[in-house]
């Protein structure tokens, strides 16, 4: 039994790992302020006495003060970001305060309170658009073309100067899109919305034929999990994504078949469905595999069982 | 004749900037917070009506509102830092606000007021301890070993995804060490003001063995420069620094040779003269060589041109 640190504990992948750290018989200290958390998503963690909540956001220290004084925290899993990528331009400052200086204020948080080990969700985003694919952790030095993904460069960097001044030691996961139960953003997300406003006709961002690589949130937790138990250098990076893609509009297709639907499909057009979509992500994951990661749901049963939980919940289409 | 912003105006290389803007006939709109900056590098600047001074902080957006507006600004070199790597543990939220936030600032004021076009100084330590020398700008995605460093990064990261995000044009230079004229940091500065205190003992931090590679203010300029005028990418990223390189021991015995001296020199041990120094950093310039920029000066003579200038101004010294 260890305690752990979630942070964005009420999110799509905080709280399913927060279950998980519970169900392995861990205590877990989640930390939300609820912007784009559900406290849906911790009802069964908060009837555990092993799960406490500190509700607060990170750009204040206190918070931090809150969730890491005198509780022996074994390890942060530091989760929280403005994962909305597609809205950059809107406001850049928020991928800055969310994903920057909140990493910055996790870390010397850490320090204050003689935690040092930490687990960064990072992205597959931010090589920006590589010219090597499946893209590899090494590849070579890239040009950022998103803010999300220039604020979660920012907060790697942040995390590695940690580890070579202060003797931390980090595993930094660089996702592709991750699917699954509780899942709150995203394509799926916003095509079966708009399916549900009208079934007739769907307008998609881009020409349908950005390809994109997703994975199972129960894999993505899996990968979390092993990299710790395996990878002891000050600084493990690893890629976090299966070895498939998909179009996205063969993922459309299958979403429509799936609620058996035939509606009249217009794209926008253009390489890119917003400014710093990559048009292609597909990454090498075979550093994370080499330790005996394998994911074991395939991209298109991936987005079918989203589907399936979208369906089963339509509460959380409220208020989005 | 163009009218340009210098963050860092009152600094090393800010300053060396800003007279040659001036003598090549151009207007300059000057800002520093003069927290390292001096104001007697300002002293021919100041005395030409072509230069207008901004004091202020730039973590102050109001300085930037004051410094951009109605003046019709080309360009902005933002070269304003904390430029004390060896001191990044000490004051690692220094780095972020001065690097990371301020670059934030400046590229949302400029978004405010319709100017699209940066310089940004990055530096060479951004390679962490790269597995390639001399090391290219498309060096594999490097892992970060300074708050600098990582600051930086930082700062580049947010410039490119201004440049996707609103049609920004960038130029990020990867400087080595810098010297010549005005040098106020360094290891010059300090084994110079050691040897002032005692001639015959000097303390050298690591083995002596650490090998740089340095660049004469002057080519630095030429540099900056030549790359605004012949690069005009979206983003031009461009290491500048010499072919060559020096090692500590090599630097110190040109100091104390220049200045008549023998001291004993004892050495602290170790490959790294503080956390986060780089053993070696040696970058490939071959990028703006190809546009025609070759540094004029060695690094012997930038040493000795260095020592000559901290000799006739000894006033430097003073609060230091």
């Amino acid at each position: 039994m260890s305690r752990f640190m979630v942070t964005g504990c009420a999110g799509f992948i905080g709280s399913n790992l927060v279950d998980r750290l519970l169900s392995d018989g861990h205590e877990v200290v989640g930390v939300d302020n609820f912007s784009t958390g559900r406290r849906e998503f911790l009802s069964a963690a908060l009837s555990n006495p092993a799960f406490s909540l500190i509700e607060g956001d990170l750009m204040d220290t206190v918070t931090l003060d809150m969730a890491l004084a005198d509780r022996s925290v074994a390890l942060v899993f530091h989760l929280s970001a403005n994962a909305d990528i597609s809205h950059g331009t809107k406001n850049p400052r928020r991928d800055l305060e969310q994903n920057t200086i909140v990493t910055y204020n996790v870390l010397d948080g850490m320090r204050s309170h003689g935690v040092r080990r930490i687990v960064f969700s990072s992205t597959g985003s931010i090589y920006g658009e590589p010219e090597v694919f499946p893209t590899p952790e090494y590849a070579p030095f890239p040009i950022q073309t998103s803010y999300y993904g220039a604020s979660k460069l920012a907060g790697e960097g942040l995390i590695c100067a940690f580890c070579e001044g202060f003797g931390f030691q980090s595993w930094i996961y660089r996702f592709v899109s991750v699917l699954g139960e509780r899942y709150t953003h995203g394509h799926i997300f916003d095509f079966y919305r708009k399916l549900l406003a009208d079934p007739d006709r769907i307008e998609v961002l881009g020409d349908g034929d950005q390809t994109k690589s997703y994975m199972y949130i129960g894999d993505c937790i899996d990968g979390m999990l092993l990299g710790i138990e395996k990878a002891s250098a000050p600084v493990n990076i690893f890629n976090l994504g299966t070895d498939a893609t998909i179009k996205v509009r063969n993922s459309l297709g299958l979403i429509v078949d799936t609620l058996g639907l035939s509606p009249e499909v217009v794209y926008t057009g253009g390489k890119r469905g917003w400014v710093g979509d990559s048009p292609l992500i597909h990454l090498d994951c075979s550093r994370i595999g080499a330790l005996g990661w394998q994911p074991r749901m395939s991209i298109d049963e991936g987005v079918v069982c989203t589907l399936d939980w979208l369906r089963a919940n339509p509460w959380v289409f409220e208020g989005s």
